[in-house]
């Protein structure tokens, strides 16, 4: 089949794959059955945790019309015996001819490949960034046995969050708080403490430059077990959620219309349960906004795995740090990590790092 | 003429000019006269303030076979009525035909190329790296009044220059430090206060991978009220001047072999003051390498041109601070720079700035 048939019918299964929930515990996934023609014969997509893989609801659609079809996937079909059959077994039985999948699955559901290559399916791999994007939180999470965690940092060139009176607004730049609403829209949850809800009553949703809600929004998640702050912006969503729920408010907006995440508050301050529940409730990747405290807690638990700086050519020489203490009472002891990329924005620069040493356990 | 030529004879002038005194009010420039067949007439090379300038050695050395030549020169020939007459005139009188520079002289001393063209002299540009390097600093000390001011800090990602028992070797890494012994010899004078004097005994050379002395040497400056420790490398530098100029013990190292620049301890507080007495040593650049003590004092008398910060991807959490407190209070007066440069230093990154408010003036 002609690459640019296979290409094309990728590009519309990372699409339908889109159309799956953005926190759940499967990835998402999409599939195209194209007959030996190169016409779309079925598609299918995930559609969350015990519904059908994308594999199988297409191949559902096809019925007889799979045999001899070419499977065009974004991801490696599964070898899990779980809610529903392997799909790698299913392409298989169904009799399609060949499987062209985009990411290959590293987690234990994968081989797929194999199962098919053994089934006399001819198989290869046609990398795809969209599809690659669209997995990348979930596979890490799946390898890590938890949600990624990125410790998110605005500070001046000196380490600082705020000046001495606490004035915070504004040390980075626009086009720094721009690239942090996209951050927010690509992860699963943003977390802050109860400490800067009540100092700073974040919103916590991610939106475009003009201000409006972004397609995708993260969970909200409030740290620590004081209570949410009367009259904040978290306490009134939780409000609002209650109030439409029993009844006693309709929804004003049109269903279609993005909508802030839902905001959980978790009352712990042990990093490891917070991580626990955030799993459960299908969060692949987590980014810590609140401050020192909350990000200290993490780092010294070992569950960061990168850390995000937006640095401001500024300096203040007071004022509250970005980093607060960790326990770390000599240079030998300093906390090292790899500097993998920097990138400038605006007038700001954003570095992301990875630990190299073994983050402390508590 | 050729461009070749010319081009071999400005390489040429520029080697002559390196000869001269890194440390003199006046800069560094070499000069070639070629006849017409490109053949060389003469050379010359400034050797410091009171004696001839380049073009007037040349002329010298050629004695009539000037007329007719083209000068090769390094810098804009001057127009300055000092201790000798200006360049740009004596070429007009000694009949030169043509004049070929590489850097525009943008002081006081500046507009030769009119006098010569004015003059009848067929005069070009033609751009050299080379000689830019040469005469760098001394044109940003000639329009700055004063020795250009670079303030290096070395510091983690959250702004510690050491761990909270006071050790730091080595928060950078061996490229930053190579990089730090490389900028030593591009300047004419490395800064530190008694303070480090005393906590650090620094050498405050300028040494190669393999520990040996760089050719060229900064002065080494030591600045504060309090006396060099006893034994420190700085007071054993001081001691072995006095020695050698008593007779009481004779130089132990061969003539042309590098040696480590003159120790001068200035007895005072006031950044002014020490650049004022730099600048009539004829130091063009300095390094403050002090403590926040020392950098803060020159960036709140407004006397920082530029930071250069080697940032290593580690944190401290706790620890002296690389920016003291600089007396500021609230966010909006917060010191804002412009991010100039940034380049990789092996894991480490070095960031150029410059002060983009105006400072604060004591």
């Amino acid at each position: 089949m002609a690459d640019a048939v296979l290409r094309q019918a990728l590009d519309r299964a990372v699409d339908l794959a889109r159309r799956g929930p953005a926190r759940d515990p499967n990835p998402r996934v999409g599939c195209v059955l194209l007959a030996p023609d190169g016409s779309v014969v079925a598609e299918g997509a995930h559609r969350g945790a015990g519904t059908p893989h994308a594999e199988t609801a297409a191949l559902a659609a096809a019925g007889d019309a799979a045999r001899g079809a070419t499977a065009v996937v974004t991801l490696e079909p599964c070898t899990h015996h779980g809610r529903t059959p392997p799909c790698a077994t299913a392409l298989v039985e169904a009799g399609v001819s060949a499987v062209v999948y985009a990411v290959p699955d590293v987690t234990a559901a994968g081989g797929g490949a194999q199962v098919l290559a053994a089934g006399g399916v001819d198989v290869r791999r046609e990398p795809h960034p969209g599809a690659e994007d669209l997995v990348a939180d979930w596979a890490r999470a799946a390898c890590l046995g938890r949600p990624h965690v990125t410790w998110k940092i605005a500070s001046t060139l000196d380490g600082r969050v705020a000046a001495a009176d606490g004035t915070s607004r504004w040390i980075t730049s626009p086009q720094a708080r721009s690239a942090a609403h996209t951050l927010r829209s690509r992860v699963g949850a943003v977390l802050v403490g109860t400490g800067t809800a009540h100092a700073d009553d974040p919103g916590l949703t991610a939106r475009d430059d003009d201000g409006m809600l972004a397609p995708d929004q993260p969970l909200r998640v409030v740290v620590g077990t004081r209570d949410l702050p009367v009259g904040s912006q978290l306490a009134a969503a939780v409000a609002a959620v209650a109030d439409a729920a029993a009844g006693r408010r309709p929804a004003d907006h049109d269903a279609d219309d993005p909508r802030p995440g839902e905001v959980v508050h978790l009352r712990t301050h042990d990093p490891a349960e917070v991580l626990a529940d955030l799993r459960a409730r299908g969060v692949h990747g987590v980014l810590l906004e609140g401050g020192p405290t909350l990000g200290g807690a993490f780092w010294r638990a070992g569950l960061v795995d990168e850390l995000l700086v937006h640095l401001a050519p500024a300096l203040l020489g007071a004022g509250p740090h970005a980093i607060p203490d960790l326990g770390i009472g000599t240079i030998a002891d300093a906390a090292r990590l790899e500097l993998v990329e920097v990138t400038t924005l605006g007038p700001d620069l954003q570095l992301r790092l990875r630990p190299t040493t073994p983050a402390q356990e508590d």
